[in-house]
């Protein structure tokens, strides 16, 4: 998708083979894209957010298995190295679970070859996994268009109006995104959508992320505190709600950023369908419980009681709460399937259960 | 309640008769207290909620009137000014009732009285109003203060974990509070309390001013993204939510600041009881229909878009989305009666229905 009219990807090897992201904890304000240069590197910018969003930091933890695949080579015990990088790969963060499913990934099959093919091999895997996620969005995206269609046949004489939390866009992936992409189809294809964006604090990525990224592709939008979706909710002014997942079980719970849950069960109350965009790489089929299994993030205090933003010359932070008063940041929560319309995967869209899921990935599910 | 260890009121009389207030848009970073000389000073402090709460601007209104009584005696038409004056004061902000109120009853006192007599006349029902403010928390304080020692009961051996949404402590009143006067009380009676903060985007009044006088008072608490509620809900981690109202009706549906229903909802899905203290100058006996009765004030879009914080040296204000990107500011939305658990009044607790209001209210309701 576009910034500054150029066509980007979230994540790129440059021309000398160094990992090139763009910098998500500056955008709104500047654009700058980054350099990963080793595993090290890597795990820092999944750990600090300089690249979030469950697709993107599975795409990005698959780079940076190439770059300490090569790390492994100046090694005296090459396997070590590479397992070691894995680990703390995976640890970078606890809840998506494409950060684990991609490097698990390589891993297993690297762990199979001779480490001097390792780089050739990995780099493969890591553009594999890369278009293929583009693949995915773009899916879901063709996936997802036909709920929009549908809507306009309702409200024939006005823009449908989506409800969106945190950032499911394409900054979240590699192109397109997930929640996202059905909107971007239906804007490519003249259909007129507006979209309430969800600020997402503790960290915002919703006012800077989606925003700025709606706006980079002409989409029209509107940004809310999260208190909002509800009262919009009550007044029929939400038409549809596309959220994304960082980690869906088997039985359809979605672990999402925190504060899903609470648009959920406004959605539900008011009728309003309720999608989650969720390519296979974020659905955990060994799961069966998504409250009691699936492990939430808890992050800095700090990042809710400072807040960044600009000040007009420059990107600073202040403080928002008393300087002695705690604060404890959880970074997602779980909505239960029961509140779920339907996942949009890149099969199609199904039920939020088992039964749905096995219908569309039955080689995922063992047999009974 | 205390500041620095001085106990203080919201709003007072200086020796000179001049209205004091404490500057409440820059707690909890600096404490000052500011002046209002006259009636256009108290709708632009209302407007600009140097004070807020619903209960303080109808006791600020009321001192507004005063200044206005004095005003009038300087004008050529003294009734015809303070009708105006009355008209302005009411309008600096449309959904709480008791600003209406308070002003609506000293009109029609003042309007039967000769001119000369309103000075002394309004400031003593101005002082009457502010005393019975201080009479429905302390009340308010008692009748709810149960709740929270039959929680005890159940979980004998750690602190009742109470949420609450804005600010409806005693920076929103005179004294004591509404929501956190049952929780006030607890603390001064040695029962272990812990209050979750939202944080209450986009104004923030949660994580500045609650956690600032909680602070200050030296009850537990610990700051939350307004996101964060339902996952602490979900996971037992809340006891009771006890909020404020910005009007009621006579049905029991609850205008709060925005954000509440979310709660409410969070907190019905959960079994966690969800209460309202709504003292009676907060009801509005004449409505029947929150959703489509209450009027919602709609504030200027730039309250989402920045936010105020400390950079280490001052007050400052910094942009939060993508500078052309709009936002919108619904300030506040309607609880429906049926996700109420019970209203904390003066009189007591009851149903949040016209039987239960009726049942303490009886002479507020026409004789069928």
């Amino acid at each position: 998708m576009r910034i500054h009219h150029q066509p980007y990807h979230t994540i790129w090897l440059s021309e000398a083979h160094k990992v090139q992201v763009i910098d998500q904890r500056l955008l709104p304000h500047r654009f700058e894209v980054k350099q990963l240069a080793d595993t090290s590197s890597v795990v820092t910018a999944i750990a600090d957010m300089v690249v979030r969003g469950a697709p993107l930091i599975g795409v990005t933890a698959a780079f940076g298995m190439y770059l300490a695949s090569k790390e492994a080579l100046q090694n005296n015990d090459p396997k070590a190295y590479l397992q070691l990088a894995a680990q703390q790969l995976r640890s970078a963060r606890p809840t998506a679970v494409n950060l684990a499913w991609a490097v698990d990934q390589l891993e297993s099959i690297l762990m199979k070859l001779p480490p001097a093919s390792w780089p050739e091999r990995a780099l493969e895997l890591a553009e594999q996994l890369k278009a293929d996620d583009i693949g995915y969005s773009e899916a879901m995206g063709e996936n997802g268009l036909p709920l929009i269609e549908a809507l306009t046949q309702q409200h024939p004489n006005r823009a449908i109006n989506i409800l969106t939390h945190c950032n499911a866009g394409w900054l979240a992936t590699i192109d397109w995104g997930t929640a996202t992409a059905p909107i971007y189809k239906a804007h490519r294809k003249g259909i007129p959508v507006h979209v309430w964006v969800d600020e997402t604090r503790p960290r915002n990525q919703g006012a800077s992320l989606t925003a700025f990224e709606l706006g980079q592709e002409g989409v029209p939008h509107t940004v809310i505190a999260d208190n909002t979706g509800g009262h919009l909710m009550q007044h029929g002014m939400v038409d549809l709600v596309i959220v994304g997942t960082d980690r869906t079980t088997a039985t359809g719970d979605v672990a999402n950023k925190i504060g899903t849950y609470l648009k959920a069960l406004a959605a539900f109350d008011n009728q309003v369908p309720f999608y989650v965009a969720a390519p296979s790489s974020s659905i955990d089929f060994q799961l069966q419980d998504g409250l009691s299994e699936i492990p939430i993030e808890t992050r800095d205090a700090n990042e809710v009681k400072w807040i960044q933003g600009w000040d007009g010359d420059r990107l600073t932070k202040v403080l928002l709460t008393p300087e002695d008063s705690p604060a404890v940041n959880y970074g997602f929560d779980v909505t239960p399937a029961r509140l779920v319309t339907g996942l949009i995967t890149e099969r199609g869209i199904c039920t939020a259960s088992e039964a749905g899921l096995r219908g569309l990935f039955p080689e995922r599910f063992p047999n009974d």
